[in-house]
């Protein structure tokens, strides 16, 4: 039996199944149920929901409830600074700020600058942690408050973390790690300790807030064997278990699986000015029929199109992303012409995020948790 | 061929072959050459080199020759807090207040909290901390003023280390950990990445001066395999190498090579009671004659006696530490009364070593590193 695809932390690779991916991980798949729990308290369901871009999870039903109980939570993610934001690495932070926002809580964000710099030969420390605050830039013009988004730079922040970091790694054996994350002989040692980093976060609330304070994970599938480590050990450090919600991943504009950082043409970046972001649009992969008179005919395959991918995650109007689904299905909507509509929502998109991201620039301290707990 | 003898970082049994010992570890024996670069800088010679406690080296003569250049270097040291502390610990200490005093040069004492943690499955973080704060009287009452000592509680000064630490765990693969520190499979990942952080302090006092600052560590010779490794990747790293002045051990008062703190008979620790420490003494293994009658006749052999090895630790007097020795040998000194000296010259040294303690306790903060730098 041939192995179709590969999902680690650190590496995707093959046409992905998302239903496979989630027996191999044990993870649970998002209910109707569960999606109507989210709207009792949330009053409404975003979109990258309803739509099943996020599909999976751990224990999302449990911090709806707890919510529902008047408990505290919060929220985490992070990002591993090694280039520049592209849109897809967006896509969940404003599912983020949505819960953020629907809920009122409060959420850490780690910039990863240490794993990076352990992950790649070639990267230089100095580098991993410019992208860190570089890329703080794009989270931050999203639209948080200092008061709700902790960022945490892994080599700039390390202080509040370690000793939580510490009563992690004391749990995980070599053993488990190589099982986990696959690491090799020659894997370095800093590699080899990471995973305490990630995992402390999700610790972090419950010691700054001295109560049981659990956290919601809005993160790509692939982080998933981080936080099933951080689940097995919760109890005996005496945490609450950190809970999930899993995304699938964005498609490449080539149509892969996965937007892939050493291919700059598969990705649009939040820096690219307009022209290149409509250059590469209009140069995307597509479902669609090699002529125009044929996509008349036959129609499209949005199920396979990037295009149309966006459209779904950029667009917040159902029946407008309904309509171009049936429109291509059917032959009256060309790739050209769908390309400019999707062109036209990002490049609003983007206008706006690149001016908020300026006036973020030299605030990003503001928002670093170690500078806040001095 | 039966292993005689077994010296690691955490571990020292059998009898301990030291000339056999240096060649394992690849290190120098001192030279009476060395020891006159050190006198010619120096003004004088410390008993516990002249004496060959502390007996051999990697660059001593490297650091004494750009000291004599004018250049910057620091002096680096550290404990694992793991319960309290024994006039054994103390003496490489004393010897690091003499090269303090003597070259006018700072010292970076690291606790490692976190791998005596890491290290016994017993060990709560909260109680390595304590420890560290406890045992941190005893150096400070050493008399070193916070000006010169600079404090490294590794669960609470990491912030300074570990963008260091990051750049050395890079440099270390498994294979590399696990041949010098005999990992297994099931050792946990936080003692995996531990190596980093004892080898970034070397390296520590070149990043806060802004100019190549190498470091002398005067410690006992099971800490070489970290400082070995320092050395082989310091070039990589552009830090300048360590150098080293390894010590042997302590003798246990009942005749081991080390002190063991499994068994509290076998070491004075610094708050034991007058009483205690003379129950002690009074009850230590010697190298005398089962009679005094046989002592008077055969003398006894101050080789294997840790009574006569205290007197060589703690009496700076020459000439009457060499008559101990004569009269021992020759039976004009019994044990009784050999002990007897001993203890009063223990007794002296403790008591003021408590006053000073109890001085220092409430200003441990004064002497941390990340305090310092805040």
């Amino acid at each position: 039996m041939g192995e179709d695809f590969v999902v680690t932390p650190w590496e995707v690779r093959g046409k992905v199944d998302y239903e496979k991916l989630l027996r191999q991980f044990g993870a649970k798949p998002l209910t109707a149920e569960e999606v109507a729990l989210l709207e009792k308290y949330a009053g409404d369901v975003h979109p990258l929901i309803k739509r099943g871009f996020f599909y999976a999870h751990r224990d999302f039903d449990f911090i709806l409830k707890w919510h529902g109980e008047g408990r505290p939570w919060a929220l985490y993610t992070g990002r591993g600074p090694s280039g520049p934001v592209h849109i897809g690495h967006m896509v969940p932070w404003i599912l983020l700020k949505w819960f953020s926002d629907k809920f009122g809580v409060e959420v850490y964000f780690q910039m990863t600058d240490d794993e990076k710099f352990f992950d790649d030969p070639e990267m230089k420390l100095e580098e991993a942690t410019g992208w860190a605050y570089e890329n703080a830039l794009d989270v931050i013009a999203l639209g948080f408050g200092p008061d709700k988004l902790h960022l945490i730079v892994d080599t700039k922040d390390i202080a509040p973390l370690y000793p939580i970091a510490v009563r992690v790694a004391k749990k995980l054996t070599w053993n488990t790690v190589k099982a986990t994350f696959g690491f090799t002989d020659s894997s370095n040692i800093g590699l080899i300790f990471y995973p305490s980093l990630q995992i402390a976060v999700a610790f972090l609330p419950t010691e700054l807030k001295k109560e049981p304070t659990p956290v919601l994970i809005p993160c790509a599938i692939d982080q998933d064997p981080y936080f099933r480590l951080a689940r097995d050990i919760a109890d005996s450090l005496s945490y609450p278990k950190p809970t999930t919600l899993y995304s699938k991943f964005i498609m490449a504009l080539t149509g892969e699986s996965k937007m892939s950082a050493s291919n700059p043409d598969s990705a649009i970046y939040t820096m690219d000015d307009d022209k290149t972001v409509k250059h590469k649009i209009l140069n995307a992969f597509t479902g669609g029929r090699p002529t125009a008179e044929e996509q008349r005919k036959y129609g499209g395959n949005p199920d396979i199109c990037p295009v149309f991918h966006y459209h779904m995650l950029f667009d917040p109007d159902d029946a407008s992303v309904e309509k171009i689904r049936q429109d291509c299905k059917s032959g009256a909507l060309l790739c050209g012409e769908c390309k400019l509509k999707l062109h036209e929502k990002i490049s609003k998109f983007l206008k706006e995020h690149r001016e908020r991201r300026e006036k973020a620039r030299g605030k990003v301290d503001e928002y670093r948790l170690s500078v806040k707990l001095k």
